[in-house]
């Protein structure tokens, strides 16, 4: 194993502190946590929105921190849920007056201890809500869930609840069109190689050099199918249409999309995917009205990808159009 | 090799294509040509500003097309300067009346092939100015060039260029701006890995399990030294030591940086690095104004990173700090 890193245990406390180096002025940390909240938080008046889980997906959570999408972004250790009195601190930190959105990932971790963080924080008349993402199609449940895993399609939903919040909605408003969008997005992902963890220090699975898995999640955890080398054209009809059996869209649905990079796959490559699932799309008689490339939730140095899809409405749209000024804001309106 | 790909041979189409799927109403490809421009050009009045050079740097150069930056960028095979004629369409293309720059990396390929598109040009009356970026201060000559590489650097020029552009300046100021930079920038470059072409399948160069590459450039090319594995700390010593040795700077004086990933190399890794930088620059007195830390310019698959310091002064700030709105966007304002 080569990596970038010095002592494998100070590996999420210097990642942090190398991200507030680099945006000192748009983000601070909360003294003794591995919580990131914006330079301003709380927003008076407006509702927070917060997100944590493990580490080791970056720029999930942390990138999305800015106006128009997170208030507060709690790291866990690599791949391991943040504490509970970690997210409650983030949430009050994150409190305007006006309540705050946790937007939780579907691990039995994660979801136990956002629910707990929030009754903490409900004890000190903090208003919370919560909503779990579970866009991942390949998996019904999985080793870390029951029910289907959240990946990137949490990441539209940072998106459209910021821009809510950012719109002045209240907690109900913010809440109900988060959920929209968990209703209506997809994921489904596929690794070439896997990924390694810094304190294991090798392979979290072993997939020969002829081999890639399919319906993979976030964490080398394993995929549904291992299958042959596929070409770009074959992962990304895979993958899509997996994912549009799982939306059941209409004819001239306009869609949102993710081609997603899991870390150490080059965007050329992301770029030749996202070719191929633009037109299985135009197959499918859908629109798409945008597209995003690049790694917006990875798992370490995971050579691979995903792909996302979102149906959209008018409300939709125009949240996901709206301005945001994230740290690692990559054509967001 | 396992990589998410076609046909070797179509590499580079597929990707251009790609792009263009993903933002059609931004960008717009040249028939036959694999020039990309601004769909809106040319812009009436304004100086252009295009780059190019071989493929396999992503988001180099085509993801900086757009407002506050490029207005061209075209791209060769993997590693290989594109050809002369599709340079000269290129600046044809982004020629609004005020002329075009033209910011060309420092290899003898690009170098030749924009000075002669520049001539053809300008045989149709476009005025064109070159300005030739040589940042990287690993090797005085190379493999391919005569003088130093142009490497990550380039970034910046792209957006003090674009930015004195799109504010109306003319062609010698926005060339002057330009060989400013170039003159106050320095980056230095290290691998974990050796990136591996789409064509030839298998690693450029040979990097044991416990080896590192120093002074790396982005095509694979060798290094200036091979030494045991490094920490992260130790090559963010390493490498932002050699820039400032460069550069001489004065106690006090603003820098901007980049803490750049070569594609294979997690933004977590690259943030533990950047953390590292920050500290050795404050140790030297020095201020940073703006860090940026991400996949700029990369080398295909290669794990490693490069660090890039640029000395500041007002004009440079406020160009640095002015809004850009481009395909690989990441917080450019």
């Amino acid at each position: 194993m080569k990596k970038l890193i010095n002592e494998p245990g100070d590996y999420v406390d210097e990642m942090l502190d190398g991200m507030v180096a680099a945006h000192p002025k748009r983000v601070r940390r909360l003294d003794g946590t591995k919580v990131l909240v914006r330079a301003d938080a709380p927003i008076d008046g407006k509702v927070g929105v917060v997100s944590g889980g493990g580490s080791g997906h970056e720029p999930t959570h942390a990138g999305y921190l800015g106006e128009g999408m997170l208030d507060g972004a709690a790291a866990g250790e690599v791949f391991t849920s943040p504490t509970a009195d970690q997210l409650e601190e983030m949430v009050n930190a994150c409190d305007g007056g006006e309540g705050v959105l946790c937007v939780v990932k579907n691990y039995e971790g994660d979801v136990m201890n956002f629910e707990t963080a929030g009754e903490m924080a409900e004890m000190e008349e903090v208003e919370v809500a919560q909503v779990v993402v579970d866009d991942d199609v390949a998996v019904e449940d999985s080793l870390y869930t029951s029910g289907r895993r959240g990946v990137c399609g949490t990441i539209f939903v940072h998106k459209v609840a910021g821009a809510k919040a950012a719109a002045g909605g209240d907690l109900q408003e913010v809440t109900e069109v988060a959920e929209k969008v968990v209703d209506n997005v997809g994921t489904m992902g596929m690794a070439l190689t896997s990924c390694i963890t810094p304190e294991k220090g090798e392979p979290t699975f072993d997939l020969g050099e002829d081999e890639i898995e399919l319906g993979i999640g976030i964490h080398g955890e394993p995929g549904v199918e291992r299958t042959d080398v596929m070409s770009a054209d074959e992962v990304a009809e895979h993958l899509t249409e997996q994912v549009l059996d799982d939306l059941e869209l209409d004819d001239g649905d306009e869609v949102a999309t993710i081609v997603n990079g899991m870390g150490g796959t080059p965007m050329s490559e992301l770029y030749i995917v996202n070719r191929r699932v633009q037109e299985v799309l135009g197959d499918h008689g859908l629109e798409t009205w945008d597209a995003w490339v690049g790694d917006y939730m990875t798992s370490l140095d995971m050579m691979g990808c995903s792909v996302t899809v979102l149906r959209l409405d008018d409300e939709l749209k125009e949240l996901l159009g709206a301005p945001a000024d994230t740290l690692a804001l990559k054509r967001m309106d």
